[in-house]
């Protein structure tokens, strides 16, 4: 299936059957993808959590006002950005990258030191747009990945993210949770969804060309 | 090519060879890619610009902090946000839904009056942190669209808004570019990043599981 069919066949599913379970194998592609993602100067500030947990789901439901396919999902993807930019957070990751490349320690020093003047001298509010935006692509990268194997998915931004950020302690990580992305099959009887017709904006009116 | 395989394959290119052009055909794949992709509430809260034309492609390139990458792509995606939620944005876009769909034009009246509701007693600072969001999901089909075409791209935020804008004339639209994609085809030979190896935070940094 070419990758466009694909994005044509996903929807935002709206009831999961409980009972089918995604593979662990297509779970670790999903999440490979949103980690293969592109970010702004390489700096992926974000995480990923993959809740199968039962109980755990459960909890959520309530936070995600009451929204059953967080319980019946398979696997639920929370994608939690950074709360902040920090001179220690990019520094990790570029030492990560001059490790792996086999580089002098001090090979991108320079375009660090131009982060660094950039984002320190910003608010953590202006900071978190801009890392909630980069989790957003991974984001867009998980669907995607999902969708080409036949995966189910739902983005959902409809939670309490002070109340998400609590249960999972994602405060003491530094970590603001943006989205989340239950995945599973569809229950094609019961989702109310899912025979009806898939609706985007005239493209006349979502596309400007200048040739 | 399994998808990954693409996400793998890709990079953020560099250098684009100039001589080389995508075809129309292909660069509507990716264009569709980005229509297509899941908004929140379905709001599609952006638009995309096409740019192919040299002269104008030229004059971003002072705007993109004289990154070459602008004039040499084949085409040139500007993801444009809507600068606010506006009732009158929310109401087109449901008028649109029904119709398409064949429902009573107030069939998500109670539905879109919370939305109006939510985002019109939010500032249009928090309103665009929104709306940008939206169009990174799509931002990232766009890209995993080019990589399964075999498509080169680069996800770049190194340009001057506020300059863009008045050059494409977004304000008189209500809109803000939030990001740019050139797209086209690697110059393999000048290009210093394409053989770097591609790098990321570990994964067991990256990634926590709850089973």
């Amino acid at each position: 299936m070419e990758l466009l069919d694909a994005f044509k066949w996903r929807y935002a599913t709206k009831k999961f059957d409980p009972t089918k379970k995604v593979d662990q194998a297509l779970v670790d592609k999903i999440v490979e993808a949103a980690w293969i993602a592109p970010t702004s100067s390489g700096l992926q500030p974000f995480e990923v959590l993959v809740i199968s947990n039962q109980e755990l789901k459960n909890k959520i439901v309530p936070i995600a006002y009451d929204q059953q396919i967080v319980a019946d999902c398979s696997h639920l993807l929370v994608f939690a950005a950074w709360d902040n930019y920090t001179a220690e957070r990019i520094d990790n990751i570029y030492a990560h990258t001059t490790t792996e490349r086999e580089q002098p320690s001090d090979r991108y020093r320079a375009y660090t030191d131009r982060l660094k003047e950039m984002y320190l001298n910003q608010s953590a509010e202006a900071n978190l747009a801009h890392t909630a935006r980069q989790a957003y692509i991974a984001f867009g990268f998980a669907i995607a990945e999902a969708a080409s194997l036949q995966v189910d998915s739902t983005p959902m931004e409809g939670f309490i993210g002070e109340e998400l950020d609590q249960l999972l302690k994602l405060n003491e990580k530094g970590l603001k949770s943006v989205t989340i992305l239950p995945i599973g099959y569809r229950d094609e009887v019961n989702d109310w969804l899912v025979n009806l017709k898939k609706v985007r904006h005239p493209k006349t009116e979502f596309l400007t060309i200048i040739d």
